[in-house]
């Protein structure tokens, strides 16, 4: 019997299937770090913030949008200030459940407080893994992390893990949604780099999944980051991507990227004021271009090394603020996105202990999707394929949490005691017969033997093992059913823009 | 201010200092994995298991004690059945909280429900380190791992991380009190190894802390782990153990370790009420002996690999047996022992990730103490100098998250946030002046710098790194205050014991 149950966890094609991870809900109670009062006096200090300094806003039509629903705008010094009552307003219209369609329909996601989604690591200008190296991001290595994110059940939104960089970037998004629709079959991203970038992008959604307007539009299917530029600005890209991502039904992740001691107070408590003041102006401004609009608070805080001025994840601070995050988002009922990730330069014991423990500071704080969940170093500056892997695990470990064990009569195991005589063993009876294959969680990478076994394979490191599983999975991979016929359908709609010279992104 | 800061954290003096997590509270309430009625089920059947089933106890004097209390026992198959009201009686006079005493004052802790202790990696036959590779744990590794325990903040009680097995048996216990006495100013671990060896380590205690027998029993001095053999048998150093300790009014930790699959039932409902039932039995036991005695649930579930027999640690089934555990410790209201670890081979990513995800199941689960917290690896046959170091990092971690963080109006930061331009950066705001030395959690091990950076100091990986942390924690080491003349106390008595050939332990 064991042999046969370690065989099934080695089979080639068993890695990526691991069904059952595709829909997962916080097991866990919401857990903070600041009392309800301090709550209510970081909400309200980040209202005065609104209220009496204001935001710098960098886009006219933006500015225009908050003027006409009352705010206090100097268009020569650019600032927005921004009474509650508009805040308020914005909050009673935004959604609390929104519906993430997909390729797949089994893909599909309510993105709703309770509900636990996790993304892979994103944003990384450059990649690594153990056989090729360390270097920048390209179409391959996009295509190659997108069919990872699509291969793992417990990644349940797609992002942009690395960037084509050698792709131009007024031709990029024809590639970034090309690879996604022809490989992906999960909620898909948009980056809000301009107006026609993204209106293209939209196009391309529709093209390939057969939807007209009214089809594209009924539930999300490109989700968005916004990250505003703290302290207290928002620049034209993202100002447009929030008014444009609104006004099409899509969703943007309102995301304040507030480093304390840098971009924020070097308080947590203030950081998260600045992070909350800035989320809920984007929040606002969404509503304000299309009341009722998909758009989620975004928590992104953690502290800076003030030596290097890098940003550390894992760290008390970011723990702290992600449960501190995970209060403002209840305060004001919105599902919210948080984040883990690592600093770690490589995919060794600090990395894989400040994604853990990032990870668990998501979870306390229940936030509704964890952004950079695995495979994120170097503070986002490198997507790693063994830090990919690795993650899973851990991701798969929070998965099987999810669900409930037994504890029915048999689970109970009252016979089975009874039958095992004093000082004897488990492993031949009957109860443990019936169950053994399904009882426990089967590792990815892990490896359980013990040490001379250990030695004899090789004395590999968990980085070490896990390059070769992110390879079988590569070579295992076929493009989904959902995905047939795509390619053909874009075909003309690309060479068209591709010949056109694209659009450029929006500065 | 920055180059200031990162001195401050590479000051070699500043490495075991870390003041501050000498006492900590669990910050989180605690969570479950069962409903009520299912903890209340596993207790019912753990209950039932013990009446109809019995236990066998292999220690006639043990018999004669669950005898006189009430139980239907059979000697000639050494077979003890309680009945649950004998439980209730003794669950009914079991402490709820205990002191516990240490050599310095401000090492004592309170032993009870909300309090966050923390152990190192104890019971290692064997010990590894990048320097002197992997070895039979000696006397002078024992020496070693004690002051590194001793030397941070963050351990609570001192275990023995490594087995002095250059030490014969018969004299052994002489070696590891002398050396904990010497060198540890923490609550100390006794091993319960026969009455001749535990009434002699008792006296040592007694000798080293100038204590005469009423001082010695005014609160705890000493602690030990109960493991019994499962399923349902208690063998005779561990029954005799629980009596002696707890006539002595010291500290049993009754701690049945249940894999599930191998000495437990496969499913972890099953395990954990064979878990319950043995330590159950082992509370009575105690309570039998000296009503009042003090003695804590202990809870060591987890799952079994089922091809090694290996044990799993951080495994979703470790984690959900330490939330189950929590629940059935509060189900009967004592304080209870957890435990993380780790199965790795080595200090890498796996070894990172099962201790972390360990660790917050511990801490989910509110342990009272959780031992195995730091260096342990093959899921306890080796103690890594390396693992400690960066287990410590998780460890400080979490003690950080004990502590509340500023939220006055100071910390809200408005007048901060006011006093920086739109798009500017906090780094030299007053504001952060006043507070960037303190703010935030300076790591032990883990490195932030930039990847250039990183190479150019040579691509060193967190446990290449932690190599020359403990080297320079154990250069630093002196003894403390407390120990002085202990050492001239223990030695006549320790000089006749050896000349007598010391006591065998009892099989």
């Amino acid at each position: 019997m064991t042999t046969q149950h370690r065989h099934r966890r080695r089979d080639r094609s068993e890695v990526p299937a691991r069904a059952g991870y595709g829909h997962l809900r916080h097991p866990f109670a919401p857990q903070g770090t600041f009392s309800e009062d301090e709550v209510a006096a970081m909400h309200d200090t980040a209202l005065r913030v609104l209220e009496n300094l204001g935001i710098r806003v960098l886009l006219d039509e933006a500015r225009a949008l908050y003027r006409a629903g009352g705010a206090i705008v100097d268009d020569s010094a650019q600032m927005v200030r921004i009474g509650r009552e508009m805040v308020e307003a914005a909050l009673a219209t935004a959604p609390r459940s929104i519906r993430l369609r997909a390729a797949d329909p089994g893909h599909e996601q309510r993105f709703e407080p309770g509900a636990l989604l996790l993304e892979a690591g994103s944003g990384c200008p450059n990649v690594t893994d153990r056989l090729r190296g360390r270097r920048a991001g390209s179409r391959e290595t996009y295509v190659e992390t997108l069919r990872l994110q699509q291969s793992f059940d417990v990644i349940h939104m797609h992002g942009p893990s690395a960037e084509p960089q050698d792709v131009p970037t007024d031709l990029r998004h024809y590639a970034l949604m090309e690879d996604q629709l022809t490989n992906c079959t999960k909620p898909l991203f948009v980056y809000a780099r301009g107006r026609g970038q993204v209106e293209q992008s939209f196009e391309m959604i529709r093209l390939a999944r057969n939807l007209d307007e009214a089809a594209f539009q009924d539930g999300v299917w490109a989700t968005t980051v916004i990250n505003s530029n703290s302290p207290r600005q928002l620049d034209v890209p993202m100002a447009r991507g929030i008014i444009d991502f609104a006004r099409a039904g899509q969703l943007s992740l309102i995301t304040p990227f507030c480093l304390a001691g840098a971009m924020a107070p070097v308080t947590m408590a203030g950081a998260l004021v600045l992070q909350h003041a800035e989320a809920l102006a984007g929040i606002t401004l969404a509503q304000l271009a299309r009341p009722g609009a998909p758009v989620a608070y975004g928590g992104f805080a953690s502290n800076v090394d003030m030596k290097s001025g890098a940003p550390a994840f894992g760290t008390p601070e970011h723990i702290r603020a992600n449960l501190g995050s995970g209060q403002l988002a209840r305060h004001i009922g919105l599902p919210w996105r948080s984040a883990s990730g690592a600093a770690s330069n490589v995919a060794d014991a600090q990395g894989a202990q400040e994604t853990v423990m990032a990870l668990w500071g998501a979870l306390l704080a229940q936030a509704t999707v964890t952004i950079h969940a695995a495979g994120w170093l170097e503070g986002g500056l490198t997507f790693g394929y063994e830090k990919f892997i690795i993650d899973i695990e851990a991701l798969q470990t929070v998965a099987e949490l999810c669900r409930k064990a037994p504890a029915d009569m048999a689970a109970l195991a009252y016979d089975a005691i009874a039958e095992v005589e004093p000082g004897g063993h488990f492993f031949a009876a009957q109860h443990t017969m019936e169950r053994y294959q399904t009882a426990f969680y089967a590792p990815l990478v892990a490896d359980l033997s013990n040490h001379g076994q250990w030695r004899e394979n090789g004395s590999l490191t968990a980085d070490q093992r896990a390059t070769a599983i992110w390879q079988r999975v590569l070579a295992d991979f076929t493009p989904p059913a959902a995905c047939e016929g795509v390619a053909e359908r874009l075909a003309p709609y690309l060479a068209e823009g591709r010949r056109r010279g694209g659009v450029a992104p929006e500065g």
